[in-house]
């Protein structure tokens, strides 16, 4: 039997929905019991209960950011949501936002949890905006929502204190490789490609058949990391 | 300035995260303020709170069923979403799951709303099994989970008593057509189906520049009615 995987999702005020829900969609799809889900999802926020960016779906969190952050080593992925640019900027210079930025921090110096052999840290959209301003993203390929590829420049390089090295590119995902600790970072582009990335993921861990067959019940068509929005397009 | 549209969203404990999460990602898509939103969503359930299909999600809904039944004229849009079939099935039978056929059942009696003068039923993925087990599907071409058609059909002829007359075809989604009143009804392929099907309402009610932008802001790359999962694919 495969390990079972602990994914702790980042909820806050100003998160896309489908940012979270289209990962949280794909790892809990699984065949009818009594077959175990091989992920165990687990959502946190600093309040409870949080309502998502248009304030349309309110959501109460398994548990708080502070439980999380006492219990990091437990979680083997870690997806961080985007929302609204200017609300992330804003947000970062809040005590909550330093707590998340604080999070991504430790999470990313992490080795890979035993009995797993991994550690994934995975942003939607502009969630890479919060892993550029916790400084993770210095001297890695990354992406991110394509209307905000230069702020992504820019938060890291505000991080860095200067040229972080960060290289910004038009993808559906990008795998920005591993910590010397071996914690992999993966940024996915806008929105809907944080599917494809948790897809990628998912294939990277159980294999291409586990991936497929989650795909096809959601009747989601993949789309290749090479595969940014537009590419492919008439 | 256009009407605002009335958006009503029914949530269930087995019900699919992204069935009901990427419409409403979809209708809530709007760019900053002051513009208002000319989409304003209400979920709603029979308890609060309410988690979705695998418990990852837990929903505080704004409204009851029953506060929901009570003031039905208000809305335009009314979204169902689906989960898995064995568990709809058994809900059809059980006093909550009556309530829910009920109201689909008079929703569908209602004319068109005189602010906006328009009513549509969106059932996506499994919920056009509830749809067919209220009775509103007879003698109507539609869509659904495509690994759940025949389920279709035997919901439907089950509500008539007999053949439906429905016939259940291979689309990302189906418009089954307009009741005499004048309610449209719109059945979505299975899960990421929802998000297509609600772009394309988005574009038949605010036309082509709002839904293109809404699905650039989302990274999702639009497919037709035509074409259903697997069509095209190498």
């Amino acid at each position: 039997m495969p390990p079972s995987y602990n994914v702790a999702v980042l909820l806050y005020p100003s998160a896309d929905i489908l940012d979270f829900s289209g990962p949280i969609e794909v790892y809990t799809t699984n065949p009818p019991s009594p077959t175990p889900c091989p992920f165990k999802t687990t959502t946190f926020a600093q309040t409870n209960p949080v309502a998502a960016e248009s304030n349309a779906l309110v959501y109460i969190p398994d548990k708080t950011l502070a439980e999380v952050r006492a219990e990091l080593e437990q979680y083997d992925i870690m997806v961080i949501p985007g929302g609204k640019a200017k609300l992330l900027l804003s947000m970062t210079s809040t005590d909550h936002g330093k707590e998340i930025l604080e999070l991504i921090q430790k999470f990313t110096a992490l080795t890979p949890r035993p009995e797993t052999g991994i550690r994934i840290l995975q942003s939607v959209c502009t969630g890479s905006l919060l892993l550029a301003a916790s400084g993770v993203l210095a001297n890695r390929t990354v992406t991110g929502d394509h209307q905000n590829y230069e702020p992504i420049r820019q938060f890291a390089d505000r991080a860095a204190g200067g040229n972080s090295g960060v290289n910004v590119v038009r993808k559906r995902w990008a795998d920005a490789g591993k910590t010397d600790a071996g914690v992999r970072i993966v940024t996915a582009g806008g929105v809907s490609s944080g599917i494809d990335a948790s897809l990628w993921i998912m294939e990277e861990l159980l294999g291409k058949v586990r991936a497929e067959w989650v795909a096809e019940v959601m009747e989601f068509e993949r789309r290749g990391e090479e595969e940014a929005w537009g590419v492919g397009k008439a």
